[in-house]
């Protein structure tokens, strides 16, 4: 799936930051392919990008509207249909991650074919996919797991993926969800496949692979977060993991749209996470914390990072923000049958 | 969905007796609505029914071929769809659990047209499904789960179910598998809902109720299988149940499928479910073992029941063989409140 660039970006009336992530992470990672955002006077959050309605975005040479809003539940709030509309008939295509589709909206499918632009659904799973086996594959395989969702897990893959290729290492991004495959034009949206396949589509998606090179995957969801665990689960085992690297957002009340789900302690996580994975891949191992320290001052976020490390005798980092040296050093010195300072007894 | 009895039950050229569970599940409970099998000469298994083929059938009054087969994965065998447009061309409507669906083969739906007759999809999740909240609901639920697929736990819930009624509790079997909906006329085939919606599913399934009656919930899949676990976890946190019941088939040599996996140890797997269970049901409790013990004697049954009860402390029994009182007793003797024999510190 090729999606024309340049982009213009969408917040249109959003309220809800986290739900913006997916337009975020296209500035974050793809900004030279992005002219603008296009957002409502009502959006109080800003990419620091130029303001742009789909006009005047058409005008500065975009080709794509993105509509990078991700919401639980993935339905399409009921203003970004006429929005979507003005672009199409402004002359843009348009892409969008929800789980609704564009492509069963009739307005858009027949205002698209008189503008002759696309409309891009990139939360489709792929047809075919089989069902998991289990059966332990060669390669190196890190996933990112999370205390909760959006608190950063597909920042700490690519920043993890990138201070591996400084390093020489061959190392290759594998997304998992919306915002990821917009950003590699490849992956497999896996909160959008069919629950039998989960696992079966992770396998797929980083088979085994026979150099030292490392497959970083996106993770997914939160075994804590009682609508996605069953992806995270999932998720743990098709990745088969050699390490895990654990992601949280130190600044998150609760489960995200759940004030009375309590965040999981840091280590408690970790362990949990642990104890699924092995099942698959017994030696895996803990090699580090990402903390998303986006609005936390830098001696704030420099103590929360040491405050964890001591809490967990890992590495951590906020990756996108300070690097991940630390990390990559334990990732890389580290046999990977040495076994993981939380180790247990039990097998899940 | 109503499909119109009597029923055919199909096991054709199936070399694979636990895949023959639809049909086999039908003619244990919906014997009054089996008129007969249809298996050819290389199929070394047989439901006790009468031999039919659709055309025998037809004339002996069915008016539907159950294609009761579940293979991981959900395909058609080759050799089913000839069958199937048999039986439409003799007259009878066709119905089917798998994950391909009857309506994307062309020929049989022209056939059906043709012919006059309905295929149904069984296993076609409900449009419109929530993602799950976690929200503690009213309620008394208990969830049957398991060592491994295709151990018993239909048969347990079932079991349950009646062993409840039979005391004058208001019981209500809710059907998760193709097998359960069959019998049951209702019921969400979880394996097929998008990964996202897996626990809203569960909420939706099996909503609050105020009643002193119980919901038994049809489990799937089983945590330690690496293909499936993700809908186990779904479906534990969108039960929240405040009961478990594990089920075991004593004979299972390894995971469904995959001589490489070891089955989980009982003890074990009742643990590593109530903890995942504790995430939306911190009081959930283990309140007995259900094995399949339908190719044992019945000394040896007995005994490994038995020897079940004094590993784990909790009643064993075949539900569909010994009845279920000691697990009746111990699930309405004991408040929900009370703590498990199986309670741990941990969260997850």
């Amino acid at each position: 799936m090729t999606i024309p660039a340049p982009y213009l970006l969408y917040l249109g009336h959003s309220d809800d930051e986290i739900g913006l992530k997916t337009s975020r992470g296209l500035a974050a990672f793809r900004g030279a392919d992005c002219v603008g955002e296009w957002r409502h006077s009502d959006c109080p959050f800003t990419l620091g990008l130029p303001q742009m309605n789909a006009d005047t975005a058409r005008a500065a040479g975009a080709r794509t509207l993105v509509l990078g809003i991700a919401n639980p539940g993935g339905r399409f709030p009921g203003w970004m249909i006429g929005d979507a509309l003005a672009a199409i008939r402004a002359g843009l295509n348009v892409a969008c991650g929800l789980h609704e589709r564009l492509r069963d909206v009739p307005e858009l499918v027949e205002a698209a074919k008189a503008a002759g632009v696309e409309l891009f659904d990139v939360r489709d799973a792929p047809a075919g996919l089989p069902v998991g086996n289990g059966r332990r594959r060669a390669g190196n395989r890190l996933l990112t797991v999370g205390t909760d969702c959006s608190v950063g897990k597909m920042y700490a893959t690519l920043g993890l993926r990138d201070a591996l290729r400084a390093r020489g290492v061959t190392a290759d991004f594998r997304a998992t969800g919306q915002t990821g495959i917009l950003i590699a034009g490849e992956g497999v949206p896996l909160d959008a496949v069919v629950a039998d396949f989960i696992a079966g589509a992770i396998e797929t998606l980083a088979p085994a692979r026979e150099d030292d090179g490392w497959d970083l995957i996106e993770g997914q969801g939160s075994l804590f977060h009682p609508a996605f665990a069953g992806v995270s689960t999932g998720l743990l085992h098709g990745a088969q993991p050699a390490a895990l690297v654990l992601c949280h957002d130190p600044l998150r009340p609760h489960m995200r749209g759940l004030p009375h789900c309590p965040m999981p302690g840091l280590a408690e996580c970790l362990d949990a996470n642990l104890r699924v994975a092995r099942l698959t891949s017994p030696n895996v191992r803990g090699v580090g914390v990402a903390l998303n320290t986006a609005k936390l001052d830098e001696l704030t976020a420099r103590r929360m990072c040491r405050e964890a490390e001591d809490a967990l005798g890992l590495p951590c980092t906020d990756p996108y923000r300070f690097g991940s040296e630390a990390i990559i050093d334990l990732l890389l010195e580290t046999s990977c049958a040495a076994p993981s300072p939380f180790a247990m007894t039990a097998s899940h």
